[in-house]
């Protein structure tokens, strides 16, 4: 009977995640943040699997037939996204990570590559930051890193794990990195603050390139 | 029996304020001008009484149960947001006003951190300053306050206060002030009024940010 | 007979009108060119009558109440807006005039601005201009007249009928003008035909500012 | 029997080729790329025909009868847009094509002219180039060839023509072109992917120009 009722939960957790996942893509796609079928969408169902967009959908028209339950120790299902192995070793590093949004936003795609040698947008002065976990005060210097663009993504999500690890006290960890010309991961606790981090940090990324363009 | 009555009325006022602080969300959060729960509405109730939203919640999806019925001189209530205190200050302050909105509007939110050194924001041959009451032309000088953000919202509130009471009168004083890389407030006689001066002063700011593009 | 069927002609004729004011204000407003009850549109009705927006009402939410019907040789009816004289001033001025939209769209605004001193915007070189009724290719030089701002409508309409009385034969007149800082007229023989001329013109505006930005 | 099958067959291709035009219409119109009833949008139904708009309308508007089913082979049917020879030289010249829609859009129309003296938009080092078909890695040089303007779209086809013939095997060509301040042209084997070229296109070339204002 235990098993029943915990099937019967899993089931739930399942299509919870599975509904989180198409709502987020379709929000994302109302403001035209991934253009052309691009961004990739993935919510935690529990320890150890994930709901995962799969490759080559428009994020604002996904059924749960384009949704993946993939087990974050198993090899990558078919039709699975070329980006699924960013989403899954951050599931795996941070235990606490329960969404993961990516998207080809312009500010955010347009300040990485702007930000690519540099290696990092640090955030300071905006209010705004304060949407981000964490973050009190519109005096934080709240860093995000920026990678270059790399096609290899298992390469990538090492580089992405190995930076993470290494992060300074000096300024806040965002939650979410940039890719150069490519757009941005943001991730949160739940679904709810995943989506929070990511309207939140394309409006800083707005905001601080349209201040660029007065400030030299 | 009158007493019936009035405490009919004031239900019914109350309502009221609820459905427009409601509205004034939903309209701020289509615009795209309260990104990841930021911002927060408020409309008077009676001499004593304001209708305001609570902290933390997705302004484009406000239900009754997230407005909070705050009497203007007893403490703040539980689940506030930490600008209540500037909304409270400006109706204790003006018992003209009838509603207060608070968005983090692009437009406002860079021309105030690019104004922050020089205190306001001049507004002066724009028509659309007509839609400001009490202004008659385009060649008056609108002065829109620009202050430093400040994470005490008591002490700000004071700041304003002190401001406004020492408007000099060679300007027009807008309704409204801007907090540096932080947003906009705007008020107005009834929560109509509110919604046109926000949304003459997103637009006003928006013109000014792009003429001064090209003009050095 | 014959009166009662040209009244019931005259009834559907004003309604018609009516209705593609309201139907413009709606675009307009979803468009966010009319901010804060800017704006005011209007539709001949025949060779007397115009159908007229009311000053001071959201041109999103236009009720056939909000609309005057205004003959064109009496005096400005109550509630009229400011502007009805240049709207009454271009319909017996030009008798093929069918419809006029008035906007304060962004670019037309600034660019109109920007524009003052040389009291014209030319158009040349965009495939759009071709929307204009009687521009045939995009090499035709378009001139938009520009005028400075005024509050006295009488005069303006005054300068704006002097200035196409005078017009050279070297470039294409617009079907439009532009006011510095306020923004855009626009017209047609008929409302369709205005719309696409409104439409047309903004999108030539932006285009143009967008260009100037890469270009000294 | 197997003649009304196949006459079946051809009517459910001409009506789905119709509905994909319908579609590609509206969802270009409701992002503002075709303004004042510019833009025209086609699909092919068989090895010798397609549907495509006729010239004039409002393709956020369309109606099955506001297509044309035009014979590749056959004159220019009446109503048929001015540049209905630019879409009937790509099916003749590329069997493969199944869909081309052409639009006014903002970036497009600009950085087209932009780039008009040099001949082309070199895409490199953008994500979102993967969205073109046969792309694999931002590090591709992407060409979309860029022509003047030109009213006889004989001759402009012709160009078109010798150009794509001509191409280097250095850059991949990308699935459009662009006419300098006029719009682009995008195609795909499936309307579906043509849509996909679309947005990809536009975005990409906004990323470009925002990228261009922080870099000399």
């Amino acid at each position: 009977m235990a098993t029943t009722v915990h099937l019967a939960g899993e089931g739930n957790d399942e299509a919870h995640a599975v509904a989180e996942v198409i709502a987020a893509g379709r929000r994302a796609s109302a403001r035209h943040w991934v253009p052309a079928t691009s961004g990739n969408f993935s919510a935690r169902i529990d320890a150890g699997r994930i709901a995962i967009t799969r490759s080559g959908v428009d994020k604002g028209a996904l059924l749960a037939a384009d949704i993946l339950i993939q087990p974050l120790d198993a090899p990558l299902l078919p039709r699975s996204s070329a980006e699924a192995p960013l989403h899954v070793a951050l599931y795996h590093q941070h235990p606490e990570i329960g969404a993961i949004f990516h998207v080809h936003s312009p500010a955010a795609t347009v300040i990485a590559r702007l930000a690519e040698a540099e290696g990092r947008v640090i955030l300071n002065g905006w209010e705004l930051q304060k949407a981000l976990a964490g973050v009190t005060t519109h005096e934080a210097r709240v860093e995000v890193p920026v990678f270059a663009n790399e096609q290899d993504t298992e390469t990538l999500a090492a580089r992405v794990d190995a930076r993470f690890a290494a992060f300074g006290a000096d300024v806040h960890a965002a939650p979410g990195y940039l890719l150069s010309g490519h757009g941005l991961y943001a991730w949160g606790r739940t679904p709810a603050e995943a989506a929070r981090h990511l309207e939140a940090l394309e409006a800083l990324f707005d905001f601080e390139l349209s201040y660029r363009r007065f400030t030299p």
